[in-house]
């Protein structure tokens, strides 16, 4: 088996900063995790927000501290340095190898869908942004590694896009056609924020960030490989 | 203009965790920086110190704190941690993009190769790995970011790739095969990391971690992108 992970990231039109922080990092007992953190409003003050936050996740995760605990410690880190006054939504999706499980934790109102061979469900269940109130707890759900899996989760932009128009994205049709075939998970986000860019006319009213990762069956060659590609303004 | 950054990275043969650790983080102030570290000998004990090492050095990037001031930190943090007894090697490269330059930071014996328009050369101004003496300074060389510059870095299982057998590889003849085609950056770590197995038969003498960083001319769509790609046992 294999593990591919994809991101796609683009800023709000004519801002220099998204407020989107995305971030991978290993973890010390087995896997990786990828920390999703959308912060309040747009521009440097909302990076500055959904940087904190997934720079504290981070540090937690990689010296072995729990998903969940790590989340909860994000919020109550950012309840307590802006006082309750500004939210971020998060979402942690990990690869534990430990458990050969994937861990997915969700501070945002937003769905993460999951498709398995059989078909294609959200995990959607209500829950709170972090940083506005003391004790806001996430949601986790866990599932067995397996060939076929495939999970996609994204910030607000994505599901926006559009909205100027009355249009919108279907993410389920989207991902009904295209997630039988296994395609390359880069594959998948990039399409995804095309069509999301194309819904905002080239001008995304929103940042947007789209994670995917999939469980692939495919025989591995043992070698562990990491991309990024930084436009340059 | 645009960065590419790729890396390939496979262990040891017959051990089931590398000594290596490398991570990517976003810059506070804009760009991105890899921290590649390998820990003294192999497997467990190695990844502790390396990641302990990566950790400390990219939790301290990510607030904002200077390449040159990170490694003499995370030196003088390994010290005290294992009272001088331990050592690892440790690179940073940075893209800043507050000088636009390339940052290329070294507390390696190893040398760090640098492609331009004009010709490859190499920076291999001796200098000590982090760990074993109070005050390791690292060697630090900063140059502007301009399309064709490519750097490449890597841990020392690949140029011990051969010892076995009396052979080696010949990174700069390498390169100036390859690197004047601007070929993708994950293409020359995996063409390397590949060579390099193949001279160790397929089972490498030690863990081998390759990175490549590419600034390229080619007009970029504003998207980040990342992949990982993480093979299963």
């Amino acid at each position: 088996m294999e593990i591919k992970l994809a991101v796609a990231k683009t800023n709000k039109y004519a801002t220099s900063e998204s407020g989107d922080s995305v971030e991978v990092v290993e973890r010390p007992n087995g896997g990786i995790s990828v920390v999703m953190a959308d912060g309040q409003s747009s521009g440097k003050g909302a990076k500055q927000i959904s940087s904190l936050v997934v720079r504290k996740v981070i540090s937690l995760l990689s010296e072995g501290v729990r998903d969940g605990a790590a989340a909860r410690a994000a919020s109550d880190y950012l309840f307590t340095e802006r006082k309750g006054k500004v939210s971020a939504t998060l979402n942690i999706v990990s690869i534990d190898l430990q458990t050969a499980t994937m861990v997915i934790t969700r501070n945002n109102p937003l769905p993460v869908y999951i498709a398995s061979n059989d078909e294609i469900c959200t995990f959607d269940d209500e829950c709170n942004p972090i940083g506005l109130y003391r004790d806001t707890r996430p949601l986790i759900s866990e599932m067995q590694l397996e060939p076929g899996l495939t999970v996609v989760l994204f910030t607000d932009g994505l599901v926006h896009a559009g909205s100027r128009t009355g249009d919108g994205l279907d993410i389920t049709t989207f991902l009904e056609a295209h997630v039988e075939e296994e395609p390359d998970p880069q594959e998948i986000a990039d399409a995804l924020l095309r069509d999301a860019m194309e819904l905002d006319r080239g001008r995304p009213v929103d940042d947007i960030s789209v994670v995917v990762i999939q469980v692939s069956g495919r025989q591995s060659d043992s070698v562990r490989r990491m991309t990024v590609q930084l436009p340059l303004n």
